[in-house]
């Protein structure tokens, strides 16, 4: 067991499930990501025109399950949720592709972003290929 | 502050930090993903050929860390923790795309994962664009 502690928090017009579009290319609006002071020398390099990575908690999923049944395809066999994209799952942990917009100090302004407002930020990194590896 | 519990545990040649490659295109080795037993019915689309993302807990990682110096690149300045891949980090988790070569059970081996032995599985995901999305 291990202690994750959000660094930062979502701040979108998406208010609940039910208004979330099933993938970012299908409409998701655009965010404001606003980070903890505690954590800003680490955004220092964060500019805008980026893609990122965004990990955030899923505070609103079910974690007791297992499998699920994709969305839409009601006539489909249920799914093992580690071969979807599914926020329920044993630790959600959502994944986000995103372009920075707009960096204001603590406060990220990026596009697309499918994520609840409200939705802890745990961590931030690069696409690989782009900025800084290691 | 949310928990995090291990879906299992990567067994892997590389024992230490000092061992692991920059990224895996450097030659990272194959390794077995151990799996819980409870969370079997999660994994049972699962596939040998199957490109996933593998979600781990870097536990060997230091997370007071807001900037490093990218490795081998000693006169470049510091670099924030969220521009980077670094293990250092606030939340440590690691983010590995892989192949599945083999599933047997609750044992699945990928081809080039940069990650130590014993470290936590947390969570796994398709990569987008490929098995079901949701």
């Amino acid at each position: 067991m291990y202690e994750i502690t959000p660094i930062g928090r979502v701040e979108s017009p998406l208010l609940e499930r039910g208004m979330a579009p099933r993938q970012g290319d299908e409409g998701a609006p655009d965010a404001w990501l606003a980070f903890e002071p505690r954590v800003r020398d680490g955004l220092q390099d964060v500019r805008a025109g980026q893609e990122l990575l965004v990990l955030t908690w899923l505070d609103r999923a079910t974690r007791e399950v297992l499998t699920v049944r994709p969305r839409g395809e009601g006539d489909r066999p249920l799914t093992g949720v580690f071969s979807t994209r599914s926020p329920d799952r044993p630790n959600p942990i959502g994944l986000h592709r995103v372009r920075v917009l707009e960096v204001d100090g603590l406060r990220v302004k990026v596009g697309d972003l499918e994520a609840l407002d409200g939705t802890p930020i745990v961590d931030v990194k690069p696409v690989l290929g782009q900025v800084n590896e290691r």
